[in-house]
């Protein structure tokens, strides 16, 4: 099976494609989406919203994982990525794909099995995982596919 | 011209379709749509998107105006309705409409001359500008009018 998982964002969108084959996983992609500065949100909305897309309907993905959001601080910070993640959301769900949310804290344990880890121990877990040779980079790219990797790790993919 | 509300929201989403003729106004529909409580996020951004996609197309507006978000307080609901505004804005971008967004002061400040007035001056403003025989309701629709009527009096549409 094939899983697509999206770091949702408004400047930078990160999104990573495995494939779960038994119980290894082969990485076909991963990077990020950006969106200029100083532009609309509308325009940013729909860059970020065709740029997924495109990438879902290349990959035909057998479900999407998108993380969900966090924010205790600023909360117009927070308005403009929940603005995104609702277009990105809709993207998946446009696409007809079964979406799966998980919170950074389900992620966190779902790839490491300890809910407090920190950014440098997530990466290495999706590096090793993934049998890359080197960490995914950026963080968003790495942070979609360890959303895409705890997709595929969660109990309803494990027979 | 043909102007567009829509009042942004996650369980109820506001929209008002006003048509300006020269100095005066016409109301060519307004209501509700509104999504299940109980029910995912995907499911429910896509039923209002659809739905306001389908009365942007029955009206052809010529362009449409949205609320900003502003809160001060609940993060979580905060965040649950810029989602919904996400997938409302990029509805009104893939309709290729011209999208104005408007601070709740400035569609106060544009229907009664005053940024801080009530619900109820606001909602009896609505009624005298668009000649209505009583207040629009619900409160969401009144506010999709108001965000409408303050692109109709802004600046650009003037002469």
């Amino acid at each position: 099976m094939i899983i697509f998982g999206i770091d949702p964002g408004y400047g930078i969108i990160g999104y990573g494609v495995i494939e779960k084959l038994g119980n290894k996983y082969n990485v076909l992609d991963y990077g990020v989406v950006t969106t200029p500065a100083k532009t609309d949100l509308s325009i940013r909305l729909n860059m970020m919203y065709d740029e997924i897309d495109a990438k879902i309907k290349q990959y035909n993905p057998d479900c999407i994982a998108i993380e969900e959001l966090f924010f205790n601080k600023n909360i117009t910070t927070a308005i403009a990525v929940a603005q995104a993640r609702g277009a990105l959301v809709l993207c998946a769900t446009k696409a007809n794909k079964k979406i799966y949310e998980y919170t950074p804290l389900q992620i966190k344990q779902a790839i490491t099995g300890y809910g407090r880890a920190d950014k440098g121990q997530m990466q290495r877990m999706v590096q090793i995982l993934l049998n890359l040779t080197s960490i995914p980079k950026p963080d968003d790219a790495a942070d979609a596919l360890a959303a895409a990797l705890c997709c595929g790790n969660s109990e309803r993919f494990s027979s």
